[in-house]
């Protein structure tokens, strides 16, 4: 059976995430009533990593095998066509062989956030940033971000609910940029624990209000303990920006 | 009665436009609500100019007169806490004197076009762009604009409903650019005709398509007739940016 990685464009808001689950629709299983169309048949679509309710995606990865070849380009008419009207979007496609899999095969992952700092709320961008009402130092923030690059037990930035076997994480960036009225953290690593980012996040916020230092960020850190650092920064802002591959190298 | 200039960036989708109409909810009424919330009595609140049904503004101006002196910034806080839950925000406001008219002092107005011309469908900014399947020459396009800077009789690009005295206008600019996956067209003028720009867009859409040359939009020009020029191109992409008035320069 052909196998297709698909690069996925997703809007949050309507879904309770990723994943299938009883308690409303997931873009999997907007995508997998898609494959279904397509193809006649029940398919799996797996991703490359689970985003929560309300979390948006520009480069989501996914893959799904479908029972004869199509052609990558037509799969992804096909799926776009059946997706309607929700919005999500196939945005690249391309066949893979069977030995790839969106979820193991990938060996990075990149998340963006973003942040509006203007007196005035949100219109055209509401539900897809978070709206802080005062300024940022994203200097100070980019300073304090640095005290979490690399490999360390990330217990203080993970959620309970996490299922992951093991707190210890290595993080290859973390970046804080102003762009016009927003600030930007850019984030990437081979895996996140769960609400790692937005832990991350709320925690560089502090900072950038400026009650927090760069000393109690490692402070927090150090402690390996959830109520050692910052509030989970809200879903709206957070972005699943793209995966990366051992192929994409070559 | 202190008067107060208003920058006010709204999501045009839920609206029947800037406008009051009987037939559904505009912009204008919302912040006239929101006016009479603040201050307890009906205020007028006047723009700089008109944008129809799913229109959108970064910067459309506005003025008010209010009963009392409350200060600029409080203005814009109070504005913006009655003004939820639409998406319409004030995210400048300064006092003026009352000599000054949203609409009558403005020199110039600026709009942004945004075409996104990929395979896939919008998902993040549907409704927000106009989405093409296919790829458009911007530098084409761009060459093609140039026919239409200047003072001309743009009856070609007028709506039937247009209310203008004159369909001669002086086009200050007009520019189109690629950025990214999308197409930005960029026009300012003193002022414009009902549905120029949108007729503007759609006519170099086609040239954009290799369908039009620009001697073809000279010829549509020339006609003075609306059934020469291409066709209206839809409000989902079109974005008040600003207007500019005599100060601005100061």
């Amino acid at each position: 059976m052909p196998r297709y990685f698909l690069t996925v464009e997703y809007d949050g808001r309507p879904f309770v995430g990723w994943q299938r689950q009883d308690n409303g629709l997931s873009v999997q299983e907007v995508l997998e009533v898609a494959a279904f169309r397509l193809c006649g048949q029940q398919v799996r679509v797996h991703g490359s990593g689970r985003t929560d309710a309300g979390v948006h995606a520009l480069g989501q990865g996914a893959h799904l095998d479908l029972p004869r070849a199509y052609g990558a380009r037509t799969v992804m008419k096909a799926l776009n066509a059946h997706l309607r009207p929700h919005p999500v979007a196939v945005v690249a496609s391309r066949e893979v062989d069977d030995t790839f899999h969106a979820r193991f095969s990938a060996i990075e992952r990149a998340y963006l956030y973003r942040i509006l700092t203007r007196l005035a709320p949100p219109t055209l961008d509401r539900g897809r940033v978070w709206w802080l009402p005062r300024d940022l130092d994203a200097r100070a923030m980019d300073d304090a971000a640095r005290v979490l690059i690399g490999r360390h037990d990330f217990s203080s930035f993970r959620a309970s609910e996490c299922q992951a076997d093991s707190p210890v994480k290595t993080l290859g960036d973390l970046r804080v940029a102003r762009v016009g009225e927003e600030i930007h953290v850019t984030t990437r690593a081979r895996s996140f624990l769960h609400h790692q980012v937005r832990n991350m996040v709320g925690t560089l916020v502090l900072v950038g209000e400026g009650r927090w230092t760069a000393d109690d960020v490692a402070s927090a850190l150090a402690a390996r303990s959830r109520a050692a650092a910052g509030p989970t920064a809200p879903a709206d802002g957070l972005y699943f920006d793209r995966v990366r591959y051992e192929e994409d190298n070559g």
